[in-house]
């Protein structure tokens, strides 16, 4: 007789269903440095345009193990062998990719932990769970830096087709309601085969191939760098780099013990301790929106006018252009809001800046996304795809945005 | 190296993907026995009322098929044991199980093929097939007539909660876009276990059962019993029944071949021999709208208006009522239509008819449903579910309806 | 020539697009007041359970709207006269209706602002909002608070069909991925009518309100009242009563300023003034789940442990029973903790609990569900219903939990 | 008191529901020309490969009116003008601008009715419908016709962004699976506006044209023109070819009077009279099918073959090429299959053939689709769409394809 199932499902909007697969992998989730990206944002501030954006990395996490499972059981089904450790590595280091992540991320990449990438900090976790769960993680580890002797396996978590890309594109369009970036990873993962230690998509798979390239590039322009996102999200940069300047100064700023900490001690990689990782750990979206509130009441004009226009939405005007915005345009609108408001030009620079942003749907020089074609030959998608300019895909587009404050009367 | 991938993968707007998971069930699809399954619909005349459901016997087997492959996936996950052979004879049956439907099931039920039912044609189908795939499919009949000594496999193809209904519940649901009868088939496969040979539902499950038997109960009075499909079903009967008895009075009637075969030889189980089999694989949804496209151009008076009634789309009128119509009512209604066309009593009664409905939403003597409490104790569903009556489901609900033609001037 | 399009229009994942049709209705919602909806979950805790389940109630005001869009435009479409004016004051009813929610409301109800419910704060929020608009939200507040003259505009906020029940219901079935409790809201619609100023459903919809009864009874026990959301909603009341309790005792404890007011003053309807309100506008999830994550690092045996056990999802364990647990068992449990942790009856009593829920699918005695039959007739639907026992439904289900700590070694 | 709903309510799978919104469109649905639709299938053979797309023209044609609908009530919304009398118009060209479609209607045009394409067919079903509804379809038999001075409501019918494509993209995507093919038409049709007489899209909804033409595109290549669906077409051509070329020669083949009108008399535009009208009304898939059923089993080796093809679906083998297969390697495959068979050039020739497939994703010279700049100007959208190759979808792809029968053993 079977007994009662012990098999941990999930509710999933998505995939209807995610089935964490083993304990190991549970206890994994139920750690509190796991729990903690329940309260970390997938998409940041883009909730500001996307009521429905409120997935959380934890979720996505998981839906990333769900999609591994399936390109497992697929791999194996054609031929392609897994050991049941292997398996598991697989799972866990896909489950753990993004547990680096802060709140805000990219922000915080500029300000609170400038010059630390989430990977690193992923890594970190990763090797102090490791001691934690008695060297179990070990060969998810090696997958995860690339370093174990299959590549294919390293190229299922970090690549151009990736279950981490292949989850968070569908996530994210499926969430901010953005349909149009919907991808059909399920699909995609079908077609997935490994030829010489190397991932690649069977030929019928191209227009599933291409519509996923556009997919991610439409997610780029319309959703990640949608204008009022951009804008929220260099508010909050700001915000960050003004209080850190703040108390710098000795002005006293109320916030959280985490938070507090990191605005006082510079972090490098080089000193990101055990200590650096707790503080680290206890950090989350609830740290930086919680202290905006309480800054949008202090004293400084910089300060509190920045996280009145992220609290109550009431942001700068944002314009994208094609061409670098002149830099007389720029320094009369700044010396305009000096006049105003009686404030330095460092402090209007606060208010008033342009800057550049740049994608590239499809990056040919690295990570190449390789047709297997019935013939068995392998190719570049971008040479096969004969009908289509995919090379399109591939120049880098930039444009440039400036932010200013509204006119008001 | 893997070779290129040979798993058949069809497209299903339900699953996304159904995949058919070896050659022989992959030969079976491919044989003209059920490729014919494509020209028969799923809900016969029901595309009158609900313009999608234009779905095929076809594509639901399919969709059990995939059904089948995850409830297989699930009980080994659990430990219920379940060979290579025993998945692939479980597919088999389930793919075939209503391989015998012919169109217009019901109605023919009552006509051509009077009192043969269509599992007992799927039997010799399968026996037939049998001989032509080298007894390779012995063990899947077995299973299907459930002579096989392990009881919850056949329970998997024949119960009342089986994949068949797992799948046409939820097609129906989808194709008509009666979403209030959707079901969550893959949810409750999930929740499916193995106790004692005999197959039951985790005590979690319990609220997904609720659900599933009230949508059951919906799409029989909301969707299969609907009025306007009923009439048209009742007047395909009696279009059936009065080719049959205008040829038996030595009329000619244009139809074709496989058609004809069958109106004018009596079919029953004991005389269903090789010829008659080959007759009935040759008869589909053709056949039938074909003869009635023909029949409503002929002279009788009674064939020509029931075909173009249906062909039209212009029915009779008809009443669902709680009561048992009055006689003198109908025999009133009947008097009307004699005299107004000049018809006989028994031409009338074509057209003036009335009948009675009935449904149960859970049978509670016949393959009850069972639920796994934590405990390891077994009981039946109704019994289980304290906050709400279930009880009302197993109540069978009568009703009745009347037919008459509508008032022109 | 048209002018380019001033439309606004939002992203919905469940509807689409919700376009916000007036300009005055669109200054509402980038008030501060109603943006900080953006920071209040919908659900609480619940995504402890289900973790899709992080929409806001921003989100579900939206919603609201859009469905009273729908309605109105059905109702004249039948023939119910609705003024432009009218329907602005109905859109903005149904935005406002739940602006007066703090965070984790049901908890706060029985701590921060015990005996104050979010209704009497909604009017304070909209009473202070029509000062602000010029009076303009006069007609909107009668219609809230039912002393309008056309009944079935209150009805269509506030009643057992309302638009808000139509659309949080479909809302957290959708993110929870809950979809068995997924309700057909867009048709219930279709099928409104108004008959002597009362809201009615036409009898063709009776299917799809019993649908929707047997989906709000499966949201509630199955979601709503999940073991875990409950024991997590208890915990977080058990909090903010610790906190009160130390603060009363003259502990200090580090939280936002505006979560401190209401640990500090107590609230009651009658002393909620200008300053109350405002303090309240500040309040959100950030505030309560900050301050946990400050707290479970304080020196309070009884706070720091609650605070931990949300934190990290590290839960009391929970049953749940249809009799009330006996007060031997769990005093038993107390002293086992006292003992362990050398703690008095008093801080026990905080971990170790019970408790009694109770739901009623329909409630007879209030807002009945009004039933239009095609001959003009009235009733209620549950004794239109023959086939099916809805009547079960109108019973008042008890079921009692008890709480009490994992036993860790 | 409104009195009970007349509304007509159709349940749509993709729309959820589909409204009838006036009496006179009601009955033109009712009208046996209208209900013929329900036979004929949308997409011809493709559902030998996607097992769902048995949806209708029925079914299309309804769910252009709902978008019509939906078009309507936007532009108005933008200040468009649209009287009740043009809205009823409208909405009934789109209804009817595909009613002249026949049975697997392009095989049909190369064969039946060869030379008259289904538009011609349709203004006929028009004219004729008129004259029965009392001229009450003047207007929309203008607007069909381009002839109507308010030009941009006939590229609302007939124009590279109307509701015909927005809906036959969006339903054959659904109805095969085929996600990668969906497009969001409800957003697109959000962002229509007129600007001097021409239906334009507003700038922010340039992304979602790309996606529409990338989506089109895709469903071109790996839908319509999926090698199994042409070759499945092609060898319907030769049914209908090879049926007329044996009648000519005096051979008696079984057929509908319908089929059978048409297989005798050549028919052209010009010779089109009410008789062929009439002919051609009672002609749907169930008179092809059943043809080739019969045929299936007569004498003539070629028909007898190409039937049993398609009915047992065992098409020839088909090739798809971006060169034209050379003549040699056709003719020894054509002289292989004479001697195999003993059958003459001519006959061979039904079986190995081959031809040319192109597409244009975008035809600049036609139709143009106009952006609509924030400030005002208007221009293509191949212009506008800066970062993208959008051009590279105005190149007209050519492809061959060459089909030849299967070796068998």
């Amino acid at each position: 007789m079977a007994s009662q199932s012990k098999l941990k499902i999930l509710n999933d909007p998505i995939y209807g269903f995610i089935t964490v697969p083993s304990d190991r992998i549970f206890k994994i989730i139920e750690h509190p440095y796991f729990q903690r990206l329940r309260r970390i944002s997938q998409m940041g501030l883009s909730y500001l345009v996307y009521p429905g954006a409120h997935h959380t990395r934890f979720h996505h996490a998981l839906g990333c193990v769900h999609l591994m499972q399936k390109a497992v059981r697929v791999l194996r089904y054609k031929g392609v062998e897994i050991s049941a450790k292997e398996e598991e590595a697989l799972l866990i280091a896909i489950l753990m990719h993004d547990i680096g992540h802060g709140p805000f991320s990219h922000a915080m990449e500029h300000t609170l932990v400038e010059g630390v990438d989430h990977e690193s900090i992923s890594l970190l976790f990763m090797q102090d769970l490791n001691g934690k769960f008695n060297q179990s993680l070990t060969l998810a580890i090696d997958i995860f830096k690339g370093s174990y002797n299959r590549k294919f396996m390293n190229q299922l978590i970090s690549s151009q087709l990736d279950m981490d890309r292949l989850d968070y594109l569908k996530r994210d369009s499926f969430y901010t309601g953005a349909v149009e970036g919907n991808i059909n990873s399920e699909r995609l993962i079908t077609m997935l085969n490994v030829v010489d230690d190397q991932l690649v998509i069977e030929e019928k798979g191209i227009y599933s191939v291409e519509k996923f390239l556009i997919g991610r590039r439409l997610m780029y322009w319309q959703v990640y760098l949608h204008k009022t996102s951009l804008v929220a999200e260099q508010l909050i940069i700001r915000v960050l780099k003004r209080a850190k300047e703040l108390i710098s100064e000795g002005k006293e700023l109320h916030c959280s013990t985490a938070l507090s900490f990191f605005l006082n001690n510079p972090v490098t990689l080089e000193n990101f301790d055990a200590k650096t990782l707790e503080m680290f750990a206890r950090l989350d979206d609830n740290d930086v929106i919680s202290a905006m509130k309480e800054w949008m009441h202090c004293e400084d004009f910089v300060l509190k006018n920045l996280c009145e226009m992220i609290i109550n939405r009431d942001l700068l005007k944002v314009k994208i252009k094609k061409k670098k915005p002149s830099a007389e345009k720029m320094e009369e609108r700044s010396l305009a809001l000096q006049k105003k408001y009686g404030i330095s030009e460092h402090e209007a620079s606060y208010f008033v800046f342009d800057g550049k942003i740049e994608n590239q749907a499809y990056k040919r020089e690295k990570d190449n996304i390789h047709i297997l074609h019935k013939n068995g030959k392998i190719s570049d998608v971008v040479k096969v795809s004969d009908q289509f300019n995919l090379k399109a895909l591939t120049n880098t587009v930039t444009k440039y945005y400036m932010c200013y404050p509204k006119v008001k009367d």
